[in-house]
């Protein structure tokens, strides 16, 4: 049995996430899953995809990733299942699983997506409203018990993807984005760590502040601001033991500038 | 073995959730455990069995609930253990397994109701204040185990029943409360899809606003309000991707009017 | 295969508890894990103390308990691993695991330390910032799998330890401190029912207030203030059928008096 994972935007006070794992047990009894995360924003495409492409590499091959934030549930988005490498996603086709299509597609992984439409693998009575229990749960179920992406349904090549802000390289430095902010109230950016090739940052400005640039938080006073790159390699803005985000009262798309200098 | 479903007014963050779970597999090691929600609200014992009657049915055949909503634990309240059907349930008997004993008794199901006092499948010492740990975890997680029900004690044949709130049919429509409110603040009301024999909804009243009944999402536009079947073909009113509760400054209780014309 | 239990300042929100989890099935396919808690609040490593000294003793033996609450990751501070009687812990050498050595110490339980050095039971790549899932996770998830402890890493004899308040016996009666509040406003303090040999509580002083000593919540009256043991045999604080660390305003540190009399 291989194992399933779950993100969603349900919050967990509801039943939606737990009723999900009934669904999913009756399908596949003594499925392993794991929850990544059911607190993404009410309705947050941008969000949810991510805290996906965050962090699904570190998971064994195989995972079956059921992916659920859904504002269109009930218009005539797809819903879909992908190969992406060595792990599967479900989910609605809104974007959501953009982070984990493009970085196949861009390391030359299997790149495989289906619309999920066969109605033998969903519930019997599929609701209008909660297509994460009706839908997505017996489809990464049925996954993780053996069927074959293929038999899910028809071959998709137009799936939806989301324009993601890029950091961009300019005279007076990079320019990056604000995409996430966590519960420590740390700033992960767009700038990831291996577009920096031969060259290191020295001095990083946002919100009209300078801010230096560490290697780990120890390098930085209580209660200082510093820029390092996080646990998924992006450069992020951290208040050593305490809350960037509030300290600064930054938001998900400010702008950073660094300045880089050759190592 | 078989699975269990835990819901509880304990939240997670001061382990006592997951000190059952401790209990659980000591009991039954290599359990699967899913957690329904342990965020009603403190001790509300009516929001826990509206949460429970909304999702039950779609757990696998088999599976034990225990559930902790215990405002009298350390009374002479009892604890009981129930079959309704292919489900087992293990709680207080202070009515919060209401839906799932109407539930069987208004279909026909199985239904055996036992006082889980023997404490040979108790914690060997059982706190004042804590039985979800002491009690209920173990009782559980023994029935998951392959207890007989018989064993747990002596039969129960009046077991304490909430009296729920009925919609009610008046000569201007159906009179409704609203019995939960969601996280995207969707409010569901008690009344059923299937009260309505061979009518449908034409037009909602709630908080002095007309309110357009849809099947889905998606006719509605974004920012409107609508009223649809929820998932669990209660009739709910939403605001399209947003929030109707805050929208209308809703609460459980609210009173909503609900008119109807033949199919 | 034996039980995993996290206990973490990491929220469950940013996919951080989630990503851990990964880790862990990776190492140890179909682990069984159970989450302690996630809100302890951020890097109070106080509080992450007291809640796992609180429950440890009620998981089956050989549970392994991945415990990270870590400000000082990035920092010299050593990974540890721990034998205590039965259990297994792993976590930052902060005095995280006080309880637990103190626990093992006083009642002559065995108990072994290692740092957990050995790279070889790390992620291939440890970042700076980011151990749970790195080096914590998948030690720990190596211990489950039945790695022995000593080939962690070389012995640990000086570990860090945290200075608890003790409650303390004066003319007046025992002074005690409140040293955690729960979801439902109740107030634990350090004062252990077993250190009242011969003695009951009569009489409970807190924030000016004169508090009965009852055995069951039941002998109080709803809304009012009553002391009486808790769960884990701590004196606590609770306002029946609600909160009394909102009555009181009371918090972590705040004092209180115990009077006390021959049995």
């Amino acid at each position: 049995m291989t194992l399933l994972t779950l993100l969603t935007d349900f919050g967990t006070q509801d039943g939606y996430v737990g009723v999900m794992k009934g669904v999913i047990h009756g399908v596949a009894p003594g499925a392993s899953i794991v929850d990544l995360s059911h607190a993404v924003p009410p309705q947050d495409v941008f969000q949810g995809a991510v805290l996906l492409g965050r962090h699904f590499t570190y998971f064994p091959p195989e995972t079956v990733f059921v992916c659920v934030v859904d504002p269109g549930v009930g218009t005539a988005r797809r819903a879909i299942a992908a190969q992406c490498g060595p792990y599967r996603f479900v989910g609605p086709d809104n974007g959501l699983l953009t982070p984990m299509l493009l970085w196949a597609r861009g390391r030359g992984e299997t790149l495989r997506i289906v619309e999920a439409s066969n109605p033998q693998y969903h519930l019997p009575r599929v609701s209008a409203v909660f297509h994460g229990r009706d839908i997505f749960a017996p489809v990464g179920a049925h996954l993780a018990a053996g069927v074959p992406l293929e038999a899910l349904g028809p071959v998709v090549d137009d799936p939806v993807l989301l324009d993601f802000p890029q950091a961009e390289r300019t005279p007076e430095g990079w320019r990056a984005q604000v995409i996430q902010i966590d519960r420590f109230g740390n700033l992960a950016t767009n700038l990831e760590r291996h577009a920096l090739r031969g060259e290191t940052v020295s001095r990083v400005r946002c919100k009209g502040r300078a801010i230096p640039f560490v290697s780990t938080f120890a390098e930085g006073q209580p209660g200082s601001l510093v820029a390092l790159w996080d646990s998924a390699d992006l450069l992020s803005i951290s208040l050593v033991n305490g809350d960037a985000a509030r300290s600064l009262d930054a938001r998900v798309g400010d702008e950073i500038l660094v300045q880089t200098r050759p190592l």
